[in-house]
């Protein structure tokens, strides 16, 4: 790779600093990179300055770019229901279902005492002065199902359980379109204690 | 993703315009890059700028940082050798195994028909050129050993055959640390072809 004109061989390093973009990869897209127009160059250097515009919305935590987000400031939403996930990829992913019309809170990571997060470094504290201001009536715990994500969901379910207002948790199941002989044994156990009449 | 702010969504929509880069992967650096530090946004938004400065070398159309290439202003090297690859990458690659120590010639391409590419789409006048001149005693044709790349090689021996010069070509064999048995019917041929003494 020496023998890469200089600035050829430090955008192969700073791409391979990337997630998942190993030195291979980086060569690859560089030389890509490279052999792009100008415009699409002027494009993508455009849009790595604009993400410095992205804020996080005080109320909700989740990115914005103004100090409101689209959800807090959409009154056609329902703010007596708050959904608590992890991060901004689960929300986005929770509004494609379609199946959601409330507001959010974006915890910004999960309890994970092996990587030194406790509740403080995780926006819990202002999950409940939400609360605590009043009108909601649901809070949905959308944490991932892994350990981290069952635990932080455990921990707010204590925190808020003073509150009057019905905490709930995303059910666990077989996934749609799946084959029960090849789901896990903990997820079937799951599907299986909340079975429904139908 | 209509879910995110706008500035992300550009750059997730710029970073899935990169080969091998599909929507998952670009939102998932888009928010890695979210959270980089602002000096390492910044270095990386450089190094983009600074891939406008790389040029191509007069000579032998390698990369360069300035009009003449690193290989190509080396004196230490033999000017008499001119190695002959078909991208930049693969010059790389041989300089890699330290195996060599004269000169490159990038032709920027090889001979493909289907996608349009003839003599005039690649660096071929030049190498001639370069040849005329004089001084030259071997060329080593080190393009890849698929069709295209088998094609351009005997394209550019017939071309050369009337200079006094040698043409040589890579040898094609079992790759070092190989199992005969995994190796395909052509290489091996080509290996028992190109047997030589020990």
């Amino acid at each position: 790779m020496n023998h890469y004109p200089a600035p050829l061989i430090s955008l192969i390093n700073e791409l391979a600093k990337l997630p998942g973009i190993g030195k291979k990869t980086a060569e690859r897209l560089s030389m890509h990179i490279l052999r792009m127009k100008q415009d699409n160059l002027n494009r993508l250097i455009a849009a790595l300055h604009g993400i410095k515009n992205v804020e996080i919305c005080g109320i909700c935590f989740t990115l914005c770019d103004s100090g409101k987000c689209s959800f807090c400031s959409n009154t056609a939403r329902d703010p007596s229901v708050i959904c608590v996930v992890e991060k901004d990829s689960d929300m986005a992913a929770i509004e494609k279902s379609g199946a959601y019309k409330g507001l959010y809170h974006v915890l910004q990571g999960c309890l994970s005492p092996m990587d030194g997060i406790g509740p403080d470094e995780i926006r819990v504290s202002e999950l409940i002065a939400r609360v605590k201001k009043g009108g909601i009536r649901e809070i949905i715990l959308a944490t991932n199902t892994n350990v981290e994500g069952e635990a932080t969901a455990s921990y707010l379910k204590m925190k808020l359980s003073g509150f009057p207002l019905n905490i709930t948790r995303i059910a666990s199941g077989v996934p749609m379109g799946g084959d029960i002989r090849y789901v896990d044994q903990v997820t079937l156990k799951r599907a299986l204690e909340s079975r429904h009449g139908i």
